[in-house]
């Protein structure tokens, strides 16, 4: 703009600081943005299921408030959380004290926190994409610079090149953003590689942050119901923070609430870092999360053993329409498949809403290596995923 | 450390990045500790109502839950929620559309947002001091320098001196941070003073970002129940971000939403910072928001005046006990004041924990300027207040 021009009430125009502005806008939301006002679109776009929280977690919620938990918290969370967490991390992934989690206000926050915690201006940061937006986004914000190492796709769905990853992670390398079962591809890292990486980074002094919000979402037909995690091969104490989240295996997406595992030396500094971003996660919220955490294993084998269906359904379907390449992947809640017109994905993801009434997410909001892609969010029943199907085969059809 | 040095399983000790664990650990925290084990303290060192949330704030939340506001929402808020925020502003402050309005999971959030915003590596911050750490902290986590301005202490009691914080707003800064009606001194700008610096601001191309939390905290005998913002002066699209929070008016603090009123023009790139962040407050959460910005004039007006009385009760007896310099301010929920041994108000507070069970905050806790004073938050009953005074008694006995 000119200094003299006043576009909004007479005053110069203003604007954010350009790290800010130039942070990648949600190509999801745009493709949203394109069925507005439409009246019938089927939203497969958002990685949330279409099903509210279970009734038992809504109902500690109600109790919690009830009884008064509308105080502030410790910035790292009410011990009897930490506890419960620390019990289950340990069931899950080996012993785990009270002391290395913090409860945070989302799994989102859980990363930023960790970014925050060790990515300073002028940091170098590798990132293994396609890659949810947000991992990739916050050491920006920081200041850092992110250099990002792509999966391969190939007959064998996507994979990881691990000594192209380790020829980025060089020394000096802050640290490497890894997000495993992934979001958008569904490629689930082997605890083979995660030792690999572990040696790798502990070599060079490299600190690992894992965002690990799919572990529970994992589909191996004999193996077990979680996937691998840095976690199981790690030292509490060492280079490494695991984030995980309850949006994903309790289907509390709308109630921000997630963890970091992360060594106990670092919790000093965290908890400050806590209070200066969000102070605590709400009281009665995380009352909510000890009702999950103890008493919801039951639930999250019968939500994953739906997806699990829900996947197979999906994939069969698609794989029945002409110019789809699809298949099955071990984690999360979506496919990331090629079609006719996705080397161009945001314009073909607007087209499916506006003709067809189709909501996909398109590839190339997870990075340029998506492109070509477009990603399905399957955590519903099928009988909304033949709807789906019904309306991808019309548009095909045209 | 040593590079041979393994403390922790065997492995190198670990830190945060240097500009973090440079952040003030709180000194609030600290005393707090010093109060560890003990049965009987009564603290009076949060910035807290003892009181839970009112009924009908908690009965919209639980409403809300059981009609499944359990998914994500925008990033920005939920419509409703905006716009009764809008309507509410409006009516305080002139003519705010939704627009304007960006819903955050707490005032902490908020701030922490703005600074995001607005505040990378170099750039130069201006806040008003004594004031409670986040403020101060923030910008040093984004690579910011902040300068401090102090207001002065006298007889009439906090008061600041424009001129030295105009000589510090100098051409080339990027921000200035001011808290009014303030945390810890209960000072508070005038109309007058907001305007002047307004200008100054505008000439010099400076973002004024404001704490405006205890906007409704506010004491003037004949004064309207609201103190001056800079809303009240202020275009929309200029250079000024206001925070602002449920916590204090509505007694949430543990429910974590606030909201701040910006640009219109900064709400696609704010949108972004908050995806990055937090993704948004709670769904339920919001909802209930709507219910207490609507229906929460009542209880306000009650819960203010009830403050005012305690305000009153504790300057009064205070102002008894010898050595104690006293004096009522204009708004918060705080009498920040000098008394023997405040000098070092960090082992006064330690020891008043210790040997009386009282707990105040050190007035050290919100920044050098605020040695020589404690902070008592008087957001409770008188009864409460006199247990206070008489264990602050006997401790002056001694």
């Amino acid at each position: 703009m000119t200094t003299g021009e006043r576009p909004f009430g007479g005053f110069p125009a203003v604007s954010a600081r350009d790290a800010v502005r130039a942070l990648r806008p949600s190509r999801i939301r745009e493709v949203a943005n394109a069925g507005m006002g439409l009246d019938d679109v089927l939203p497969f776009w958002f990685g949330e299921s279409d099903q509210a929280t279970p009734q038992f977690i809504v109902d500690a919620a109600g109790r919690a408030l009830r009884d008064g938990a509308t105080f502030y918290t410790h910035n790292l969370g009410i011990a009897p959380l930490r506890e419960a967490v620390a019990g289950y991390v340990s069931r899950l992934h080996g012993a785990t004290r009270a002391d290395n989690i913090a409860i945070t206000s989302g799994g989102v926050s859980a990363l930023m926190l960790a970014t925050q915690l060790l990515a300073g201006p002028g940091d170098r940061v590798v990132a293994v994409t396609p890659l949810w937006p947000n991992l990739v986004e916050m050491p920006k914000i920081l200041g850092a610079h992110v250099e990002t190492v792509s999966l391969g796709y190939g007959a064998e769905g996507w994979t990881l090149d691990t000594e192209k990853l380790f020829a980025a992670l060089t020394p000096g390398t802050k640290l490497l953003l890894i997000n495993s079962p992934n979001n958008p591809t569904g490629w689930t890292l082997s605890a083979k590689e995660q030792r690999l990486l572990l040696d790798h980074c502990r070599q060079r002094d490299i600190w690992i942050v894992a965002d690990e919000v799919y572990e529970r979402l994992c589909y191996s037909e004999d193996g077990p119901a979680v996937a691998p995690s840095f976690l199981d091969a790690a030292d509490r104490e060492e280079k490494v923070i695991c984030v995980n989240s309850f949006s994903k295996s309790w289907v509390m997406t709308g109630w921000r609430l997630g963890w970091l595992v992360a060594p106990a030396s670092l919790m000093d500094d965290m908890s400050k870092l806590i209070e200066y971003n969000t102070s605590c996660a709400p009281s009665f919220v995380q009352q909510a999360g000890i009702t999950a955490v103890k008493e919801g294993d039951a639930f999250v084998r019968d939500f994953v053993a739906g997806l699990k269906d829900s996947r197979d359904h999906l994939v069969r379907g698609l794989a029945a329409l002409p110019g789809i390449d699809v298949k099955a992947p071990p984690g999360a809640m979506y496919l990331f498949f090629s079609m006719p017109g996705a080397e161009d994905s945001l314009s073909l993801c607007k087209a499916l809403v506006r003709d067809a009434g189709l909501g996909l997410a398109p590839g190339v909001a997870f990075g340029p290596e998506g492109e070509g892609f477009v990603r399905w969010c399957y955590a519903c029943d099928t009988a909304r995923l033949d709807e789906g199907l019904r309306r991808l085969r019309g548009y095909l059809a045209r």
